[in-house]
């Protein structure tokens, strides 16, 4: 089969559109981000991306219906007179495999090209490994021209963070997106990186929608915000209470696993 | 070499033929299924599937001849004025990497389609972590309408179960199916986990049968769950006596291994 | 790159050539006949084989130069009157992963089915995981016809054994060589599984050199084999001495390990 | 996409080139002897080489720009009357499966012999186990008469090291440069194996500046060394006060890693 099989719902001729990529990963912050984006904005299906990259999986929805794991474009159309319709890429996994990894991000922007895309915005957790009150958002970039402006945003460049570079979908799509001609950000979202993390996904939706210069109205995700902190709070309690993980149950289970209630 | 090798042993025209697949899984219920299914009917050989994604093993037979590793694709002629001609998948493995899986799943499918498939069974087990006296089938399925069809045999929709979704074979096949515009269903009959499990088996083939309107006489597949339960007794006996697992002379093998004893 | 690379030294016509497999395994005993056997009827190099599924790495020889790892199929002319010519395949290593050994195998075999090999035998050890004073050589070939030949030659086709069937490249020559219409025969000699054995070789070696009808001094390998033991021996009692394994310096090697010093 | 992606950057005619390869590895020796060299001789990019078999990952910039991982070939023009043009290799990784090492070792060959390269240095470190105080370079070559041009150069050629050959890009440039008809020789300084070791790249690059007639001022290597032996000497010291490893806050983590502090 074609490693990766793009399907392609409807034709559209979009106006200088700018892609957005929110895939799981830590916090699933980026996902979060891109999900309720294109939930807000009403965006429509575009394109459905399956690969042999991805586990060999169908979910299974409550009415019993299965679907193959994908990931997936849509596209929003700005008003009229707006600088850019978006392209909002989401979905279930990222490749599992680091060739798979760059197999699927070049198949996609390559896509995107077809489709005029010249910008690209990542979006991202950025683990501190502590609880994150007030997430700052850290930012890389393809460009000086681009970090000035995005410092402008309220973006955070830090010389030591990242130290290690971005691995996976939010720096592949950057530096493959190079090779497109593509300029590109990548938002990250400070997080623990022990909880799915709403909150964050928020404070990188609120810069990205200002960059973008789209209206976004942010009260869902922030009332998802508050269940998730309810819940730690209690996994808290509890082990204050007994003095130990709540987890410690499952044994072997290594205890920030159990922080993915999102 | 090829990634995956049909191989055509007869040339066959049928009518309306609908794919069977049950390959090992858990508790080998698809296949122990899929198996029994090919053996009543008499369904004869049609096509072996070799691919460098099953293992690089010949299994030697009892007169010290060997044959290597494969799935295998039967058929059977359906009575006239019957509905469906039946083909049926089984074999010694599933592809061992998830590209692999893919790739093989998609050849299958092509081979089939051009036979004029347009309708997919698979068979597998739902392991449940506990024993099970009167083992449900569970189900899921491409669309609707298959849905409320299924449930008037007796089949189980469960907003829970399978909660992470179907892995594998028996989920490839309906995920890709879609690709190549065919419907299908998944019947899961429950099972242990812990056991190779010819009663759950029974099960599944109770209701398929019924939903293929293919008669197949349960007997032998009753017979042999007799026996497995038997060793189980025996197994839990004399872990009662000792007060440990009867399988402690081999350390460090999990205790579930042990019974794959089918 | 080409997966695999074949690249002929010298170009032949060879009378029905036999292929002789034998590579790297259990205690080494393929590989030490096939490579015994090249040696003492002085086959010629015919083609060396390159692949990127063997391990990145070169050899350096004590003279400083270095020889990139391969296999290597040699070729022996038959003195006139004789049945057959044969080819020999030795080398560093079988493919690394399961894939690469099938890519391989199909490479060489298609490679030797054009020089017309219609007959292989494949070299192996058997792991029995005790000590084995008189090894038998077991067998397990294409054809009912060839087991009935084998048994006359001495070898032993048992019921149970090997039970999980061949894994690697002695089972794979005769399963994918059927798919190029050749019939083939394994040989296995009894071994421990600790040691390099040239004593289970020789007993292969006898029973081959017999079915081919070509004669081999066992004399060299015999004195190997002897040299195997007196370490084999050394070992042993250093640890009835110190009351522990005579590795134990090295912490978390697994004993056995020590014992290839082929 | 492609497998192996190679850029070029600027069209050169070299005279006669030479290849230096050095990419990270034990002790980076090669890696840093490479980017000194390149950087000493002012060496211009010539190509940017893109790899799925490279890690999915961009490198962040203090600046905050990303970067694509990846290797990388440099050149220098000799002046006048001189023998040999270079072209310098270096970067990020080496491929990160064994498959992957053959492709991108295989492409860059194929790329440099269009260039008109015929001969290769490898630069490496050798990892002793133990502090090195004086590192000798030991050496291994595709030819008997580059052994002895080695030796006159003060290549150590040791019967026993590396007794398990070469593995890595330092290995199949010399194995795979066999195939494209070139000749080569691996360099390897001798180190500890549990610091980045601009020691032994310096020794390294001592005697490569005398082999290809080239000037080089080690001064600002040296240096380097110095600032890593006091930082060593500064762990070591901490140990020495505290009766155990400095790197024991970070539990589960090897000793060694610490020491890779360039």
């Amino acid at each position: 089969m074609q490693d990766v099989l793009v399907r392609t719902l409807e034709k559209v001729e979009l106006h200088q559109p700018v892609l957005v990529e929110g895939l799981p990963g830590v916090g699933n912050v980026g996902k979060l981000a891109a999900d309720y984006l294109r939930e807000q904005l009403g965006a429509k299906p575009l394109a459905t991306i399956y690969s042999k990259f991805f586990p060999p999986q169908v979910y299974v929805h409550e009415n019993g219906i299965v679907r193959l794991v994908s990931n997936d474009l849509a596209y929003w159309k700005a008003p009229a007179g707006a600088l850019h319709d978006l392209l909002i890429l989401g979905g279930d996994y990222q490749g599992i495999s680091p060739e798979g990894q760059y197999e699927i991000t070049e198949r996609v922007l390559d896509y995107c090209a077809q489709l005029g895309v010249k910008q690209v915005y990542t979006l991202a957790g950025f683990a501190q490994g502590r609880v994150v009150e007030d997430p700052k958002v850290l930012g890389a970039a393809t460009s000086a021209e681009l970090v000035e402006t995005m410092k402008k945003f309220g973006v955070v460049f830090s010389r030591s963070d990242p130290g290690g570079g971005l691995i996976g979908a939010s720096g592949l799509f950057l530096g493959l997106g190079r090779l497109f001609g593509m300029e590109g950000v990548c938002l990250m979202g400070e997080t623990s990186g022990y909880f799915v993390d709403p909150h964050s996904a928020g404070a990188v939706l609120k810069i990205l929608s200002k960059v973008l210069d789209v209206k976004v109205d942010l009260t869902a995700l922030e009332e998802k915000a508050r269940e998730i902190d309810k819940i730690a709070q209690r996994i808290h309690d509890a082990e204050q209470r007994t003095g130990e993980p709540a987890s410690s149950g499952a044994p072997g289970a290594p205890r920030e696993d159990l922080g993915y209630i999102g």
